[in-house]
């Protein structure tokens, strides 16, 4: 019966939720919308009677569900994944609103894993998880009051995947451009930043006591880039031959 | 302060909520997205403890909120009403998406009052509500689990209105068109639709036995027009020419 079901292929990430009752109110706006993939990642309670109550008819998510211990195991197979924040960031990351946001993850979702990641309850995603992230989704909100709960930016954001997937309209016009190889998943992006970390600092380029400022600057770079897999290939080949014609500091002293 | 938030001012009522859990869980979706005009037609349980929990930092708009006995004393003076269905319903009601529904009240909210009104949990809108809406709005869902909870679906309708009033794009370019006067209240179609049913019972149109689909697809016919109250006038002058010159059939008996 469920293979009839057209499901929209885009996997909701909820990194350590501490509230059960969120987690099932995000599996039942999930399956009312159409996505059946749900990923939990060290929920502090799970499973819950809470979270099944709140699920209603939409407990199969939940058994479905993968508990994870780190956002690596989530999303690791993923070529484009996108953060829900619940503030603007001053970092300048590249910033989406639900509806352009819906369109890109429905046009990549055709050819490429993809995924949105929803950070606890109370202090949203860290520094650590937006470094995985290609883009940001924010739902606009009241600025006085952009309490907006968990469960609700789940809902929102599943319907504008629904609206994208079957009632386009002009929105994703132009949106996705055509790629010659798939993108890169963040298992390969991964792979290549810690092969351009050890070049930088066998090029004495990156100062290790000091490494998170521009660590963090390449990193948006690169996930602004949406790196396909030829172009990590070429980057990985280039930081390669760098490594052959730099001396190893560690061989010097 | 609150005089500096540039609310939506459209109008979210509840028919008899069952649940005070979502009656808490609606006002805190209202107040993140900007809106504040909360009704509440007979609803079994409030002021509750559990809606203030939900309501989280919205609990001013409980405070606020506006509890009538009757659907009527809701919307008299709304001149766009929209009800939130949860079905296509089979009768042909005019039914908008979320999204060309927001666009539209959000025009229509310029100049006249304007509301959109939710049914019980479990059985949606009953007729003689239908009966008071100018159209619908149907959120898309999986045609196969489509149990949107109705806090849920209060979330998505006052996300639209938030992108409608902020970020229109070109969604409602040409939706809404120029009026000489201003639209209809609910009170004032009401006073047409009584003189209306009383000219046809007068002319032996109506079938005092069976008059309720007539008088539903009549209904459906002016509301689908989104009468004016120049038209409103015009209309019930004739009928009260109508109504002179046809011979009362109680007085002939």
């Amino acid at each position: 019966m469920t293979a009839e079901i057209p499901n929209i292929a885009v996997r909701i990430v909820l990194c350590e939720p501490t509230h059960p009752g969120n987690i099932g109110a995000s599996a039942r706006a999930m399956k009312t919308m159409g996505l059946n993939e749900l990923v939990l990642v060290a929920p502090r309670q799970f499973p819950s009677a809470e979270a099944t109550a709140r699920a209603s008819g939409a407990d199969d998510l939940l058994e479905s569900a993968q508990v994870v211990t780190t956002l690596a195991g989530a999303i690791d197979d993923c070529a484009y994944v996108v953060g829900a924040s619940a503030r603007l960031r001053s970092l300048g990351w590249p910033t989406m609103t639900p509806r352009v946001c819906a369109a890109q993850l429905v046009a990549r979702s055709r050819t490429n894993k993809v995924a949105i990641v929803f950070g606890p309850e109370h202090s949203g995603l860290d520094n650590e998880a937006l470094a995985r992230c290609q883009a940001l989704v924010h739902i606009p909100a009241n600025p006085m009051y952009s309490s907006l709960n968990l469960a609700m930016a789940v809902q929102v954001l599943c319907y504008e995947l629904r609206m994208a997937e079957f009632d386009p309209g002009n929105d994703d016009a132009g949106l996705v451009e055509q790629r010659d190889a798939p993108l890169a998943t963040t298992a390969e992006l991964e792979g290549f930043h810690a092969h351009l970390e050890a070049v930088m600092l066998r090029a004495g380029f990156l100062n290790p006591e000091h490494p998170r400022l521009l660590k963090r600057r390449l990193r948006r770079l690169f996930n602004r880039a949406c790196l396909d897999q030829t172009e990590v290939n070429i980057l990985r080949g280039l930081l390669a031959a760098v490594e052959r014609s730099v001396p190893d500091p560690g061989r010097d002293r």
